[in-house]
């Protein structure tokens, strides 16, 4: 097929961008706003935004640094890397994200924590969705080595009135540090379960001590974090997630006080109030819970919000922060898009 | 292996951030500095600079769009999917770059012009190190239905001497719009070759009339192209890339004239000095290079820059355009470095 003659399958149209200003002797100068206009074809305000703004950045990071040709090549190969050891069980994108401290800054951008809510905390890479669904009361570990933890938690609204049926995904690694998707002989679900509440608001389970374990460092990430002379470690903890119509679904973790790496967490997890401090199970509760006396014992009372209360928070929080950063902004589906498109 | 126990393997120290304050509740406010301040320690000075930079546009992106969980998550998954499409012959994330005008700018950045030089154009991804070297005069050509062109051109430095022993890689899809690692079935080069430009700094050779052609627009990137409305065509065009001991690597492209993508290059290449208008081979022209009377005919002349020529224009314009930006900057291997670290 001749150039001239050529029809433009992609778009149906020979001269798809006759409306638009040639786009010829692009520069330094002029390639931001060509580029940005080339992408204002787009029909949705809110990923026209997002592109506006991630061009922007990207140009200006490039222009900031005189990024240089063999740095912009050794970035893509980066990302090439991390793309290729990503697995159905490995997610080498959200680690970046991670230890970048972007998904903290996500994270907290959709979930603001109302007063007296549960403060959130990074999901991770590990959280799966063939988790057991578990009575109350039920091991979740399959770890001989692991030191024996009873955990006797309840879930509540904001007054401090019981939660029942709110759908609890827990997760957490093995003694030896290793969440079971990272073992190569992964046969069924291990460490993992998913529980509800019961009409008092109550969810019990039988799991191990958690420990603290390096993100998984022999990939691309693992060789930036070198780079940085930063360590891979983070503190022992344990993942939670809740779930019920009509809430904010809440995403957290409880981290071990006295961790070594309590305040040096690589993917910037922790938060004061979510360190706990296990306590030891008396005979009573051993005998009451069908555990061994002197087991870990780890108490916690987790508050949710309404969806309501968290999207009104959310919405407000992001004009006031809109505002402060001059930007003239509406909330269109909750998201923003330029006031003047 | 216990919490309080564990030894960081990675680094050989059981607390490697004793010197740096506390990492928590880490907030929308206070995340981006704490992360360039945990990223800080890197020895090297320029990659601490581009982690800083980095971060803080990644973090600033997030902030001014409150970049939602499903956006956040779709973004990882395209990066994921580019990722997976990548292969020996197809690098998705160089189209990613070439699509949103970070390629073009990093070769402006790189490689600024000299006045009377050649100007520079997008490597794009397509090509290979597998060319065969081929004497001046030869075919680089193995198409029939492509429309014969006779390649006349020159290489010449600044002052217009002659440049003598150049490498010149030369490469073009073939007439269906196809570099050939596009073909499943390649099984050597074709439509590419190298050639060393002679005494008189004239290279010469037999190719086909260039056509315009889609980028590949089946992944992840023509989708993004789709969403944005925009097409995916190129104009018709030669790529060539020019090396030799001393002088500044040239990438660039020649574009022909009254093409219909020319001033809506999908990947902002088109630089109106480097479109040509192909002429017709006379008899005598025919008759000298054993091509067909009234083939295509491509002239052109080549200007390089030393390597020194190119390097003192760059770090003059840096220095510049840092000074434009506020940066208090130094230049370290011609690399941009905070002056006070």
């Amino acid at each position: 097929m001749a150039g001239t003659t050529t029809t433009n399958t992609a778009t149906g149209n020979t001269n798809p961008t006759a409306n638009l200003p040639p786009l010829l002797d692009l520069t330094i100068d002029n390639i931001t706003p060509n580029t940005i206009r080339i992408n204002s074809q787009a029909s949705d305000a809110r990923l026209k935004y997002l592109m506006a703004r991630l061009v922007t950045h990207l140009h200006d990071f490039a222009r900031e640094t005189r990024l240089s040709s063999d740095e912009w090549m050794a970035a893509l190969q980066f990302l090439i890397s991390c793309g290729k050891i990503c697995s159905d069980v490995r997610n080498e994108f959200i680690l970046l994200s991670d230890v970048l401290g972007l998904s903290l800054l996500v994270d907290n951008i959709n979930h603001p924590t109302l007063p007296g809510g549960t403060e959130g905390s990074v999901l991770g890479p590990f959280h799966t969705h063939d988790a057991p669904v578990l009575p109350n009361g039920s091991s979740m570990t399959s770890d001989p080595e692991g030191e024996p933890m009873l955990a006797l938690c309840t879930v509540k609204d904001l007054k401090g009135n019981a939660l029942p049926g709110v759908t609890i995904d827990i997760w957490e690694t093995d003694s030896s540090g290793h969440y079971d998707v990272q073992h190569a002989d992964r046969d069924a679900p291990s460490e993992r379960c998913i529980m509800k509440s019961d009409d008092e608001g109550r969810f019990w389970f039988k799991g191990i001590k958690p420990v603290s374990y390096p993100i998984p460092h022999d990939g691309p990430v693992g060789k930036l974090l070198e780079r940085l002379n930063r360590h891979p470690w983070r503190p022992a903890h344990v993942h939670f997630k809740f779930e019920k119509d009509g809430w904010d679904p809440l995403v957290t973790a409880l981290y071990l006080k006295g961790d070594p790496y309590e305040s040096s967490d690589a993917v910037f997890g922790v938060k004061k109030s979510l360190v706990v401090e296990l306590g030891k199970v008396d005979k009573a509760t051993a005998e009451a819970y069908g555990v061994k006396e002197g087991s870990w014992l780890l108490k916690h009372d987790f508050v949710l919000s309404t969806q309501k209360e968290t999207e009104e928070l959310r919405d407000r929080l992001a004009v006031q922060e809109l505002e402060k950063l001059g930007l003239n902004m509406k909330l269109v589906d909750h998201l923003p898009v330029p006031e003047l498109d």
